[in-house]
């Protein structure tokens, strides 16, 4: 954990300019839109330890797969996020000497994001050659309203003494991924083109092919002042810019406003990447910086009204779940059925791919309550369009008659992990889609979707199960061997209990959604069941005999779920135990000491309690949240926010602060020592959770609405806003009362601490706590 | 399986070419003396499919580590069997047109791999140019007399034409490893120098600093007549070699010999590796061929009469012991206490390091019986030597207080394995490293061993134990969680029962040393508790607590031991009712699908009853084969061996037959279809062990010797040769007798059919069955 950020309630600041910070610091600084973004690499060179990262949504390579030992079944590559062409540089000179800040004095440092508005910012003084002292001033954001558009405003004023400033603005294609595989480079540059006042640089990727084009304008000043001077034209094979030199007064201001067009061939054929790409930076170029923003700011003030989750009393708090929504805000939109929500966005390489459980798990819930369906629905679709991948998958894996496992990691619905004990045994993955789309139904009441797409994918993912389960002679019970479970402190286990729960979930739910398609639109199911052929008679026995006779480990001493079968057999240790300086463990221990340990990387069982909570009785969850949750180090992003659900549910309601501010915070102040790699996105959405379903109490079930609202004693008031149904509604919670303010059409009707009540469209009512 | 040579008794005889089998071949038909070896590459250019391949004793690349996901506790690197350069090559023009298998039209090709003479040679007629015949002789042999040299004698016949026949000596620096992690090449060229008839080429290995010097001379003859033309003299940065130029006659036979000497820096200093490697060409070319390999082959009828296995009426099986014998005795001789018995000797790079637990569970049991007792003695010294690289390890994973964990694969007493569930959990290697002790007093009576190294292994082995052992509250018992048995299609499973087994023993023997050196040496004792710092009372305690009260999986319904926990929670699956088209299932299926199978890789619990069979009655050992044997797909060599010697004690005589051929022929027929990577040299060994303590019956308790031979029925009769505390005697088998015959000096008692019988110095006995 290490804290160098200035709580604020809007902002993220960081005062100082330490390089050990950079790397963190770019990470958490990041800006984007959903279709392209970075990480806050400095526009000027910076010869210190970074990681370069600009990437545009969709745009993935193929990296030869690396592993030490081949194993039959292992994907052939593995989808990489993309870093691409780098179009924020701006070199600076002073009196010929460049502005580095690995090499100079650097004084009165100060970046902001400013999550209100949407923008990155950096103040500073430097100090160069000994004596010359510059203030730089740099702005800059991707906008949400022109997406293909990105903005800098680059100030630089001479503080004692006058002189030579230069900018030299360039689109970089020379560019590598840290993770690649082999350390090669995966952009061809198929086209580089300086003019003046603006440069175009076109890039290939190997093997997948994707296009990219980067168009770039500017305007330079002083004082305000546009400067006529002609550029220096530079291009190489892979780099291409201008260079323009000012000659400025003491005090002056010399500033470079650069603006960039962003185009891919996902939305351009491949001969208009260069005139659009063009168009958009002079577009841009023309509207003018301010008008930019102003546009770009008004989208920011949309998102906030409707996603915004308000707190006072505790600034901390206010910026962790700020900082949690305006990532999520900026890695997805929506937009595009095509996209997903990469584990690390727009914030860095690690894990590759852009697709997991987590979008299923933890992003579709935020969307859900915050975004019109429709955003959900794509991202199932998303899903739907993978299904053919995810039979080949299975296929691969020995399944047969039409089976589905989805994929850990993906880009294109073809697997891409290769960690056997992950890609082939972490299979409750599949659990996550089937659930996504009761999730989805159970919030919208979309009950075509199961017929339009949903049924399809659960039968697929029903037989996987069937096929995956086998009978236990000894048991006398169906059981599922080899599994690793949620939490990947455990690897191939045996009927891992979260695994066994949402198997048998998954057959239980096709069966009523079978039944449903067959009832409300016959046609459709006959289509339905030859395009499968499905077996109805077979098929459903043998779920129904797994269904009948799972085997679910439980230690009745106890009287707890058992994560796994054997796990009683582990010393029993707890993680407050742990010598501090040996964690994160899995930073210290060696993969079999974590393994053999009972120490918990992420909800598990837990996980299973928390999805099908309705369930279990709150002394069960109690008993068994009192088991786990000491034996849980927490060391996968995705952990707090269930643990924080579940403790507010219990009534222990000061550990749910504490894991609200663990998850919300997880970034901020880098509770596992690896910001540095990038931010936790798809978590971020576990933080929201843990404010609407956790304190909020919200929950959903058959279509109906249900909050029960506590407050942490840190705070004086919170409040978010959700829809519901088509339904816009905000709550209010103080530690007297609640208010919900409706900004709905029509009367909603919803369940607050279990009791029935009704809002008038766009009124409010306050009941007392 | 694969059936394309030959039988014969002394032979191994490919007739014609087929380049599908070449790569096969290539390993089958290597050559090596302990201190260097090579595939069977061509001599002349062969641009069809190959795996050149040429290896000197002890030299090694530490190759950085290749992993797709990184995990604490990983080495840094894997120590490479290293592809060195080639020294034997002779380019060959006919009219100027090059002689490549892959490109002429070849009859009457026939490779011969003469067993009892130790060499190489290859007959055949290649017409070239569509109409010039030539007939082709090569021969080659490392030789074992003088071990550090090689050589070759190339002889070409034109049939129906005169011309020019060209011959071009080299030696070649430029090669790779197939198995380079990062493509990279692993050697530095620092010397080459081409003279008149003679050429010199030094090499470096990368990082590890090795250094090898080849040196070259050659005669070359036509119609045996010597040749004086002028060679031109051919060198570039990494390849040196002379050119000669023979006008032939037809029907004349043009001859070149080549004489090798290589050194290394492990035997010279490297100033001079030169001077010494062209001594030693220049001795063997002054030696000549025929004198040359005369020495040759008188050292491979001495090793022949202490290591021949004679097997009447059955080609097959003589073919099959004999070769795994040749090829056991190419690759350790037992004379340099830095060497050890690579898995694939000098025939292939696969797997790496040189060493592994198979050289104490298979190889010390044939050198113990076939060699001098200071063989294996040097075998254990070596494993004396890393003690201190195993603590190393064993701290790397969290254990402390002196506990060792023997490496999985290694070239220097480091780990270079990296998978997890091998190299973290196949822990039972350390066992083998103390059962090696045991084993080799019992054979020998030297207890001095222990006090002078072997005690110091063994409290480091069993300290390990200790800490990896944990108590189970829920069963009231020592567990051991988080293992991979020697059957690695199991990973990270609990309470393995060979493991569980042999650490046990390894904690009771530790106790016997301790008190065997405290009673016969105090002093010495005194010494190593405190150089060990052991607190006897306390260590030892915590052992005899583990020791009375360990968990041993069991079934009583089945009355048969069980594997690991949960055994029988599997789909209980026959090997017979498998698709043959699947099998070897490791090449068919994906990994998880092998390890949720109940199949078995190789010999687990069954190695745990071979070790410790005198615990075992008959009905148990039975019970048990009976039980996992069918279930046992044995992909790895190291399994049939096993099984055939138990099913002999068991009666099977049959079984044990099918499993002895599988053994012995496993290469020569390639079983598990990957004979073209090299040989499965230490498995040879169990080979040997099936005969002699299979059909042979052969134990050892108590520094007794126990025979009770069988014989096939496929067999009139087979003999074996072994030495039994420095005495030596052959066994001579038939189905109605068996003779003793007596090379001892002194009277030996031994046990036959447990009655103790007496044979005289020189005399021999017979005794009817």
């Amino acid at each position: 954990m290490k804290k160098y950020l200035r709580p604020d309630e809007w902002c993220v600041i960081e005062e100082g300019f330490d390089p050990a910070n950079h790397r963190a610091s770019e990470s958490i600084f990041s800006i984007g839109n959903g279709k392209m973004g970075q990480r806050a690499n400095f526009e000027e060179k910076y010869s210190g330890s970074s990681l370069q990262g600009s990437y545009v949504a969709g745009v993935y390579y193929p990296d030869k797969t690396r592993v030490g030992w081949w194993k039959n079944g292992y994907p052939e590559y593995f989808a990489k996020v993309l870093n691409s062409p780098n179009w924020i540089g701006i070199n600076v000179h002073v009196d010929g000497t460049e502005l580095d800040l690995n090499y100079c004095d650097v004084e009165n440092f100060v970046r902001t994001l400013n999550m209100k508005e949407g923008y990155l910012q950096r103040e500073f003084d430097a100090t160069l050659d000994g004596n010359k002292k510059i203030h730089v001033k740099a702005q800059r954001f991707v906008s949400m309203a022109d997406t293909e558009n990105g903005a800098i405003r680059y100030e630089v004023t001479p503080v004692n003494f006058s002189g030579k400033i230069s900018f030299t603005p360039y689109i970089d294609g020379d560019i590598e991924n840290e993770d690649s595989n082999y350390d090669e480079k995966f952009w061809n540059i198929l086209d580089v083109d300086a003019s003046e006042g603006a440069a175009y640089l076109e890039s290939q990727t190997k093997k997948s092919d994707f296009r990219c084009g980067f168009a770039m304008r500017y305007q330079a000043t002083v004082n305000g002042k546009a400067v006529t001077t002609k550029p220096e034209l530079i291009q190489s094979a892979k780099w291409v810019g201008n260079r323009i030199e000012l000659e400025v007064k003491e005090g002056e201001k010399a500033c470079l406003e650069k603006f960039v067009g962003v185009t891919s061939s996902l939305n351009y054929a491949t001969d208009v990447l260069r005139s659009n790409a063009v168009e958009l930076a002079t577009c841009a170029y023309k509207k003018g910086f301010d008008q930019l923003f102003a546009d770009h700011k008004q989208k920011w003030e949309d998102k906030w009204v409707h996603s915004d989750i308000k707190i006072k009393g505790d600034v901390e708090a206010q910026q962790g779940i700020r900082f949690n929504i305006f990532h999520l805000n900026q890695t997805y939109t929506g937009e595009d059925e095509r996209l997903n929500v990469g584990p690390k966005g727009f914030t860095g390489e690690k894990y590759g791919g852009t697709t997991y459980w987590d979008t299923e798990a933890y992003c579709i819930p935020f969307f859900l309550m915050t975004s019109p369906s429709q955003v959900t629905r794509q991202l199932l679709i998303y899903r739907y369009k993978h299904l053919q991948k995810a039979i080949e998958n299975a296929a691969k894996l020995g399944f047969t008659d039409g089976a589905a496992l989805y994929p850990m990691v993906t880009a294109n619905g073809e697997e891409c992990h290769n960690e056997w004990e992950i890609t082939f045994m972490e299979v409750h993955r599949n659990g996550a889609m089937a659930y996504a789309i009761h999730n989805y139904i159970r919030h919208t009441g979309d009950y075509k979707y199961l017929e339009e797409y949903g049924l399809e994918v659960l039968v697929a993912i029903s037989r996987f199960w069937s096929q995956r389960i086998t009978f236990s002679e000894a048991k006398n019970q169906f059981v599922m061997l080899g599994v690793t479970g949620p939490n990947e402190y455990e690897n191939n286990i045996n009927n891992n209990w979260y695994t066994n729960k949402i198997a048998v979930w998954c057959m239980k739910y096709t069966m009523e959604a079978l039944n449903y398609v067959k009832d409300s639109h016959p046609a459709r199911y006959k289509e339905l069941v030859a395009k499968m052929n499905f077996n109805s008679g077979e098929e459903t026995q043998r779920w129904k005999d797994i269904m009948g006779n799972m085997h679910f480990p439980y230690n009745q001493e106890l009287d707890v779920i058992m994560q796994q079968d054997g796990f009683m057999d582990k010393e029993q240790l707890m993680a407050d135990d742990l010598d501090p300086a040996q964690r994160p463990i899995n930073q210290y221990w060696s993969w079999d000491r974590i393994l053999r340990s009972n120490f918990i990387k992420q909800a598990d069982t837990l996980q299973g309690i928390y999805a099908f909570e309705e369930e279990f009785t709150n002394e069960e969850i109690e008993r068994n949240f009192n088991f786990y949750e000491p034996r849980t180090v927490h060391e996968s992003s995705l952990s707090p926010c269930v643990h924080s659900i579940l403790a507010t549910k219990i009534g222990r309601i000061e550990k749910a602060y504490e894991m609200y501010l663990r998850t919300s915070r997880l970034d901020l102040d880098d509770y596992n020592a690896e910001v540095h790699e990038g931010l936790h996105i798809t978590s971020m959405a576990g933080t929201w959770m843990s404010i609407v379903e956790g304190f909020g109490g919200k929950r959903a079930y058959d279509q109906k609405l249900y909050l029960s609202p506590v407050i942490p004693e840190q705070w004086q008031e919170y409040a978010f806003r959700i829809t519901f149904k088509g339904n816009d509604l905000e709550v209010r919670v103080t530690a007297k009362e609640v208010e919900i303010i409706s900004h709905a059409k029509e009367t909603i009707e919803l369940y607050l601490y279990d009791e029935l009540v009704s809002v008038e469209a766009n009124e409010s009512k306050t009941v007392w706590r």
